[in-house]
This record gives C-alpha cells, structure tokens and sequence, in this order.
C-alpha cells in the first residue's frame, strides 16, 4: 500500500521534534521518500547530519509531496497549514499530529482543505523532547486517531493505510469534537493532577522526605509532570472547555474519596476503589471482536462515515484499509461486550 | 551482619502475601533460617510447597526466633503484635511493613514493646497481591523507613543493619507520626488521585473510547488503581487527617491550575507546571553526598536518634550500620544541597 505503481510514496514532515522527528526516522526505514523541515536551524542541522533531506525553506521540502505530516506546536498549526497547502498540490493528503482537534479541523475547513487535511493524533510521547529524543520505534502500533470529514473520505483511506503498514497504528476513527471530549479525560486532565500533585510537593516543607520515599503511585502520577511545560499548557489551553468539564467529573469523584474517609466509612471508601478498579481492569485485558465491513468507494458516503464514527466512539479500532475495485475494505475490531449499533 | 557468631540468624514472617512472601523469599535466598505463617491455610500449603516452613499454629511459626516481620494487613496488626509477642522472648526483634506507622507504634508503646519493636516501612508494592505474586528482588535496593524510639535503638541498629545487608535497603530513619506525614504525599494521596482518575472514566459515558486512547498519562496515572480496594482503603483510614491535610494542599495547586486555565493565561499555566516539573526533576537526577558518624553504643541515644530523625527529615538514607568496639558507626547519604543543621 505504500508504494505508488510507479515510485515511492513521498511523504515530508514539517516539525521535526520528538513526535515529528519519530515519525519521519520510521517512513525513511521503511524506505519511502522523506523530507523534513523545522523552523530552528540547528535541528535541520542536525537532521541533515542524520542523512535526512531537509531544506531551509519549508516550501521546498513540501513542493511536490503525496504526503505532509505537520509535526509543529499546537499554537503553529493554522499558519503552517496555510503556507503548506499553497506550497502542495490538490492531490497532497495532509494531515497533523497535535494532541487536540477540533481547533485545527475547523481551521482546516475554513481555508477549504477539508478534502486533503485529515486531523490526527497518534496516542505517544515522552516526557522527553526535540530531534535528539526521536526514534522510529515511537509511535509502532500505537492508537492513532484520524477524523474522516464528509469531504474528504479518500484522504482519510489513503492515509489509514500509510499508517497502518508503516507504524502498525490502529487507527481510531473519530469526529475532531469527539477526540477531544475523549482526549480530555484519557490524556489532558491526567497532565493537570500530575502537575497537582508534583507541585504540591514542590511546594511542601517536607519536599526533600517526599521525594526519598516516593512510591510508585508518586513516580508514576507525576511521570508526565516531567514534560516541557509550555507544550502541555498549549494542549490544556487547545481544549479549553472540554477539559474543564472533564475535571469537574473527576474532583467530583475525588470529593466522594475524601467525604468516606473523612467519615471514616471503609465500605463506602473501598466501593469507590472498587469502582476504578473496573476501569483499570478493562484497561488491561480488554479483548476485541474483528469485523470486515465494505463500502462503495465512491458512493456518497454517508453510511461509510457513521460505521467509523460509531466505531472510534465504541472502542473501537482499523487495523486494515484497502480500497479495490471500487469498493473499500475495513477490518475493524471492536472491545467486548461493546456492540456496534 | 547477618549471622550470629554461633548459629544463623533465626527470622519469622507473619502474613506472606505480597510484600511479607517477597521478605521471606529474599531472607530465606540469602541463607537465613526462615518460618513464615498466614492465616490462610491454602497460603500456608503453598508455601510449604515452596520448601519453606510454615506451621499451622501462629506461636509455632516465631517461637525461638531472633527477628520478626508482621507482614499483614493494617487493621490486623495491634492483636497480632499481641500475639507474638508473647510467644517470642525478650532478645527478639519485632517489626512491621505497614504503609502507616503511626497507630501501630501507639499500639506497641501502649503493650510495652517499645525497647523491641521497630515499626518499619519498605517503599516497593505492585498491583497486585498474595503469596503468588511474591517474588525475593521485590524489595531490593528500596528505601525502606524505619522508626527508631528513645528505648529501641539496639533493636533499630539490629534491624537496620539486618535490611541493609539482605535487601541493599536504604534505610530512611524517621519518627512514625513523620513517616506517616510524608507518606501522605509520597503515597497515599497519589492512590486516592488514581481513583478518583480512573472512577471518572468507568463513570463516562465515553468510557471505551476513553479507554481505546489512554496515553501514557491516563496509564500512569490510574497504575496503582488496579490495586485491591480494601488494602487501599486501610492504607487511607489508618492516616486519614495527614492524608486529607495533604490532599488539600493538591487541590490547592490544581485549583490554581484550572483557574490559570480557564483564565485562557498561558504564562500562569506555564509557571505553574514549571514548579511541578522541578519537583520531578529532582526526583530523577538527585545527587547524595556520603558520610559517616559515629555514636558511643551505650550512651543515652539522644543525639543518635537526632542525628537519625533529622537525616530521614532532609531526605537522607543510610547505607550501612555497624556496632564495634562500643561504638555505632552509620554511612549516612544526603540529597545536595540539604543540609544537617
């Protein structure tokens, strides 16, 4: 799938940190045509010491490419859109990797590249940043969300597949607001009560004793804290709203910890535990059903786009894409006992 | 350290589930002569299965020995301090695992067992539980909290040496009411953030979506949730004002946080995430410095245990302890750049 009939598919990466920098050390192993540029010259330096083509000029290393991944910080991302869609041809899919949606989608849509710009995030990171952390094995099978637009369901298959066969991902269909209500809780308020909790005991007198006996609970609830901290304003602050509210559920829940032990009421402290248990226990073991659903390729397609939404919304996940004698093939998977409508 | 001049050291474990399955493994690989117990009598038989004695009746198990651990649940541990204390005789060294120390050293000050018992604490722990979970490296190289008192400094010198030499503990000297306050922050309070992160998401109507995106900060973050409610939720009673004084001091800075955020203030975000991350960069890179103090061993103890409370205090930990020639000698190691006043 990756690979035109008659060359290879030419892909560039615009940002070349550490989710961009990943991405584009795996397309080059896998021997596809890559590109890449970044605003700071020392990383282009650094990427051209690698063996890496990477032009000064962003629109050089974008002219010409079946494929932009654009890998720059949230608050960049409609101004590198604009002057990579100007510097691309219609045909060239483009798509990001930011760790919220709907800002960019509707960005997307309002400067008419709903047919080419598909939004994504690929579920991955480090508390680790630039080119120097990258590595191709970032990203392999990760959970990959891809938002297919009515407009624009063959940018959505062709890049499916790209990263389907390059990275393994399993890619998670969902609307841009969806993934970011979704985001809020599985990623974004997870980076406010880790910074919670850090900074409380950067804040303690007893800060030097609470760092000797940090437990697991300690070193893991704050792993993320460790992050650069203007790249995880800038998410919070691209998802606003939606983490707000999010937040208010889990302090809702934190509040009915504190209220049974502050009552002294181990039944009901030990049935709120029990409760998130489930959830870490699903986290672990959950098991999947496979499906094949097919599609005209080019119909209108309404029903192909509900049965992707339905699907990201239950759990679900794409591990294949292929269109073929003017049909499309998905197979999809989804968790036990979640059951498409 | 470990072997007396004329026989092996003598040691019991009472309650080998995790973590006192784990202690007994490792005492016994090291070459001590072990016994353990359980009030289980299927956990009795696996462990018999494992080559390791283990007796059906309590007072069998730690009569005659030298050392013992009480190794069980929180709320159990004041009658089973009872018990075995008196089945052992006066020379035998008694100490718990216990993630509070607090109500467990009244306990024993109150049955007049404090020239023998050492409260302890080892900071290791998994998700999950029971003798077939243990495994003898659980505990190595933990920090491992240890309660010295007025009239137990023989005992505590015994049993830190002892811990130092099988299980490369740093041993981290601390009066309990201390313990139990860092220990909020350090552990406790992470457990009721994880819970009340991972209810929220069983609570979500997003549920298995959520679930299908969890990054690695959702991971993390909700790890120790999957532990067994009721162990946690002893852990939380058994220090409930120090846990609710320092799960106030989180929301304080998480207010903070979603304040700066719904502000939309990128600057006040930022900063204040940057005061998280120093706390978890220190947790990472701290660098100790080593020294060594010496104390006449049969002197009043009061500058000894000082000198011990104020190292665990500033985040210090011992290496080693030795008694010779009427003296003790501690290798101590403090975090730079804290200070002993």
């Amino acid at each position: 799938m990756v690979g035109r009939a008659d060359a290879r598919v030419r892909v560039a990466v615009v940002g070349t940190g550490l989710i961009g920098g990943s991405v584009l050390l795996r397309l080059r192993d896998t021997g596809l045509d890559v590109a890449g540029w970044d605003p700071d010259p020392a990383t282009r330096r650094r990427a051209r010491e690698q063996g890496i083509l990477c032009p000064d000029v962003l629109e050089e290393a974008v002219a010409g490419r079946d494929v932009v991944f654009l890998c720059g910080p949230l608050p960049t991302l409609s101004e590198t859109l604009t002057r990579v869609a100007a510097a691309t041809e219609e045909r060239c899919v483009l798509t990001d990797v930011g760790s919220t949606k709907a800002q960019v989608a509707a960005a997307a849509t309002a400067q008419g590249l709903g047919r080419r710009f598909v939004p994504g995030h690929p579920m991955a990171g480090a508390d680790r940043a630039g080119l120097a952390s990258a590595e191709p094995a970032l990203l392999d099978g990760a959970a990959w969300v891809l938002c297919p637009g009515p407009n624009g369901m063959a940018a959505f298959r062709q890049l499916a597949a790209l990263v389907i066969d390059v990275f393994r991902a399993r890619v998670v269909p969902m609307s841009a607001p969806e993934h970011d209500a979704v985001a809020a809780l599985s990623s974004h308020v997870p980076h406010l009560l880790a910074g919670a909790l850090a900074g409380a005991a950067q804040r303690s007198a007893l800060r030097d004793a609470v760092l000797a006996l940090a437990a697991g609970s300690f070193s893991d609830g704050t792993r993320v804290a460790g992050g650069p901290p203007r790249r995880t304003a800038n998410m919070l602050l691209g998802n606003r709203d939606r983490v707000l509210t999010e937040l208010a559920g889990v302090r809702a829940v934190l509040d009915e910890l504190a209220e049974a032990l502050r009552a002294g009421d181990a039944a009901a402290l030990t049935s709120l535990l029990d409760e998130g248990r489930s959830a870490r226990a699903a986290l672990g073991e959950r098991a999947f059903t496979t499906h094949q659903r097919e599609f005209p390729a080019a119909a209108d397609h309404a029903g192909e786009l509900a049965y992707l939404r339905e699907l990201g919304a239950s759990g679900g996940h794409l591990t294949s894409c292929r269109v073929q004698g003017g049909a499309v093939t998905y197979t999809g998977h989804l968790p036990v006992p979640a059951r498409l409508g």
